[in-house]
């Protein structure tokens, strides 16, 4: 973990001390949980880090659910503003790409630290922007018909994008899996069923509660989906942050670049968004 | 010290290492002490804690004064936007009064975390804010010819403004004290020299590098000083927070609340400013 990290981290302890305001005792007892915890937690991967914070928020503040409200507003929102841009794409001529377009697009709903946004305005402006990096061809090569594509999910509200692009991909044979318990505002099972990604592919969890996928502590049937899929796309910051040091040629990360640290470690500007495979990530650098 | 008070020393932290931008190694070391040291430092109040993290800051950055370029600023702004107010205030008829409301409105220049300001516009807003607590005749009545004032400075082009609130009080027998070393933007007689304090009273410094007045840190020669004051004025709240427990009917403290903790502490709004008693103070609360 950078030290970029480290406060980053801090200002989501912070954000939620705010937001359910418990008393100074128990802020002293998470704090201090974490001052504790900090020696072992900065030497491991973020996500991991990540998951181990976002325990102790649920310990100390008593909240099952932190991001209850937000994902339920994204997804409210996204699920009305989703039909304008189904009506777009039905217009242009290369679905698939504007619809992989759009959903990296979707990738800004995010509640994650120092992240504002909002939802119509910010996708729209992204879904223009030119892709940083743009792996979409041999993607697209690669899911033909039958090809078991396994479609890492991130974020609540998101997943209404990913479901249209999904559709522009329904000859492929797809697995969606989405968070295993709730963690700041990833996609769960409940979100998926609301935005209805059933319907376009089989719905799956990992097991898991970091905001990413680990796989040392994923579940065995998501470890069958994974070892079986052709074709892995992960979405967002998190699941790249789990899965970057994976020499997996099978892995597509679809991201918007949310902090210095991984745009720099991707070699793209902050809030840019790139689709690219997993050969091109330099497994020689630190993050 | 308050959780509040721990992110606002780590804002504070992240602050300078963004200034300063040194090699990640260096920024992992100044975390790593900050974190070593927390447990201790978060029983300490705040402006021991302060000084302690500012010494870090020093001592990893290795820069004696983090703030110098801001000082000058601060000091030349004032000294341009205090030739309108000397005027403003030549008009008035209760100009003690309208200068201590005057050198109470530029505390608000203030370089600490999570304090943005614009000095001609927000000294000027202030300036127009009644009070919240206004013990100013008290301190009037017990200034006369010869009283023994000791003024506690606080920041860099603020003291601009002191020294005009001073004129009006020439009668009485004045010494400044500002900061022994560079500690924020707090004044050094640096800033005490380019604003001209010497012409209105005997400038002293304390000896100690906190960005406060603590006594058990204090140099013998301001200790004398203290000892012999029949007023004290503490600007702002670095003063407060080191002076706020002790129950000396000396002491008016004289400060923009810049932060919710110190404002409740008090039982005023967050950028109110006040003028209050020692007695005043709810020596009983913790803060």
């Amino acid at each position: 973990m950078q030290t970029d990290c480290f406060f980053c981290h801090l200002r989501t302890l912070e954000k939620q001390i705010k937001k359910f305001a418990p008393p100074e005792e128990v802020r002293k007892q998470l704090v201090g949980e974490f001052i504790d915890k900090y020696t072992g937690l900065q030497k491991q991967y973020n996500p991991y880090a990540a998951a181990a914070i976002h325990a102790m928020i649920r310990k100390y503040l008593k909240v099952e659910d932190p991001y209850e409200l937000e994902k339920a507003e994204s997804n409210r929102k996204a699920i009305e503003i989703v039909k304008e841009w189904r009506k777009i794409l039905d217009q242009t001529s290369n679905k698939a790409y504007e619809a992989i377009k759009l959903a990296l697009a979707a990738n800004i709903i995010d509640f994650g630290p120092g992240h504002k946004f909002d939802i119509a305005i910010d996708i729209g402006k992204l879904q223009k922007q030119e892709l940083a990096i743009d792996d979409s061809s041999s993607l697209f090569t690669s899911i033909k018909n039958k090809t078991k594509v396994l479609y890492l999910a991130d974020n609540a509200g998101e997943i209404v994008f990913d479901k249209l692009f999904l559709e522009q991909i329904a000859y492929a044979d797809i697995t969606v899996a989405v968070r295993g318990f709730p963690v700041i505002n990833d996609a769960t099972m409940k979100d998926a069923n609301i935005a209805g990604l059933q319907d376009v592919a089989k719905v799956i969890h990992n097991g898991n509660d970091a905001p990413s996928t680990l796989l040392d502590r994923c579940s065995a049937e998501f470890m069958n989906e994974y070892r079986e899929a052709d074709v892995i796309i992960a979405k967002g910051q998190g699941n790249f942050e789990g899965l970057m040091f994976d020499k997996d040629p099978r892995i597509y990360f679809a991201l918007v670049a949310k902090c210095e640290v991984i745009a720099n470690f991707i070699g793209i500007e902050k809030n840019q968004t790139a689709l690219l495979n997993s050969r091109r990530v330099d497994k020689t650098k630190k993050a």
